[in-house]
């Protein structure tokens, strides 16, 4: 067992990130967190522990920080209300859990592990999702807690940016143009982790976007786009424009062009991301496979990403022009 | 055009259907619904409409008939509430539209194409579902349209299962078996359908399950899961335990084993099912390719079913040992 090789990888949101935008002591916040996030996984995955518990530890660090969108810091709804969705999947059993629209949970991701082990189901929404949670003692916290003055900012853009083009609503998926959307919607955390017995989990937690509409739901919280995880292929984590990963059902996607295609990871990743491409969409995603072989294409100008695999030194990154 | 093919496919549900179970009245009743549905869509193809309009006529037919669990009829959840899920995609586009947890929607497969076509998300839910109905003009009807005195019946023998059996709850979807589950629960209606230009499109509604956790989503409303349409490879909807249908991505694994494996609609599907099967899962599924092949396979004692084809005579089935 100690020869067998494990490790996770991490993302915060991808989105136009650029350099000359992110402040020195910014920059230095984020890669500090994410490296946080990614010992605290990697720690348990060191220990023998299991691939969805290292999941859960490393999303866990990203939602409680405010710098990412999910948990404290999360994107508000156009209602200015903080709705949370998170999902997490066992790559051995290819069972799940998920949440979406809760609005009192701090940490939604252990509220889908929740619902993996402990229901017959996989999805619960809203008040549903909180009246398990009740169930199981959970503390409920105000949405203000999730709410941060930059989250704030971001949408009182979003909603000038609407009033002068109020059509934007209208705009099929595929019309909506960096042009038209404010990138930082798009933040999203994730984890895909192989522990030391081979199996693959993945989870993802976000706010979803600025200024979505009451009640929408993104790609983070749904089995077989934003999250996959299956020990014969692969376990990743998806962050972007949600929508396209819906469409073209990215995680599956990535899962089924190795499986049937024998694609490698790398290759079944960038596919995956060229088929959301051509459908006009962006984003990101972080993934490993069975032998430890990690991934984390994105075709945004950055992503808050990070890996750590055992025998090799760990990286974080932002940038897309390097690590 | 005259010679393209087109058709549909419909379902009402599969589960434990047995023939001695349902008197000759009652089967009368189901197989005139049944090809009700199926002759709405099919009028809507052979006029030259669209396969988005034809899933739409059919499934509102199945919706308002209080046989079907979806619409007028839907099953109960634990709390006493008729929750709905509905979606619909796109083959053309890949596009896509879903609601969740509606309660005063009659037609939740309308709401689901209007969140197709009039905002730039597929997913809405709950309270933020209701809330774009409204907008829209919506009617909004009492939960209890919903609720019909055999659901009532079916909650009651359902909650008193449990008490026999305290721990179903706990129980993972793999130990979930026929002894420990009312099959009535597996109802659902959907439809897939080519049109003469070549588009093919899918949908499909569910009240979900009997005595269901308040806020359960089941794979009806997941694109990828319960519905899928690509004009590449297929359109369909599945029916039956919905969380292995979520926990292999099953409409899109279909499409994914026709796609990257090169097998016919009839093999996808059938190794599609295979793979719920081996999990300990149950349901069935209707397809259609983009030749106007058809397929409907199930692996429940029966499936309520149909489909027309020009060109060929139009069928309605209930039972496993024949149509």
């Amino acid at each position: 067992m100690q020869n067998r090789p494990f490790g996770l990888v991490i993302h915060g949101g991808a989105g136009v990130i650029l350099r000359r935008e992110l402040s020195p002591a910014l920059e230095k916040k984020y890669r500090a967190k994410l490296q946080e996030a990614l010992d605290s996984g990697y720690a348990v995955l060191a220990d023998g522990g299991a691939s969805l518990d290292a999941v859960v530890a490393a999303i866990r660090v990203l939602e409680d920080s405010p710098l990412f969108n999910a948990g404290h810091g999360a994107a508000m709804n156009a209602d200015g209300v903080c709705e949370l969705d998170a999902s997490i999947m066992d790559g051995r059993t290819q069972d799940a859990g998920a949440v979406a629209g809760v609005q009192h949970i701090r940490n939604p991701i252990t509220l889908a592990r929740d619902v993996l082990e402990r229901t017959p189901h996989i999805m619960l929404i809203g008040d549903g999702a909180e009246a398990f949670a009740r169930k199981l003692g959970y503390e409920f916290v105000p949405n203000q807690y999730f709410q941060t003055p930059r989250r704030r900012q971001q949408l009182a853009l979003a909603r000038r940016l609407e009033r002068r083009a109020p059509d934007r609503r209208r705009l099929r998926p595929e019309r909506v143009t960096f042009a038209t959307i404010d990138d930082n919607k798009f933040g999203t955390v994730g984890c895909a982790a192989l522990d030391r017995r081979g199996d693959l989990a993945a989870g993802t937690s976000t706010g979803g976007m600025t200024n979505k509409q009451y009640g929408r739901v993104g790609d983070s919280p749904i089995i077989g786009a934003g999250t996959f995880a299956k020990n014969a292929t692969c376990a990743l984590s998806a962050t972007g424009h949600g929508e396209f990963f819906m469409r073209t059902v990215f995680g599956h996607n990535v899962s089924a062009l190795m499986e049937y295609r024998g694609l490698s990871l790398a290759r079944a990743t960038a596919e995956g991301l060229r088929q959301i491409d051509r459908l006009g969409g962006t984003g990101g995603v972080v993934a490993i496979d069975r032998g430890g072989r990690v991934a984390m294409p994105f075709n945004t100008p950055g992503m808050y990403r990070g890996g750590h695999v055992a025998g090799r030194a760990p990286f974080v990154g932002i940038f897309g022009d390097k690590r």
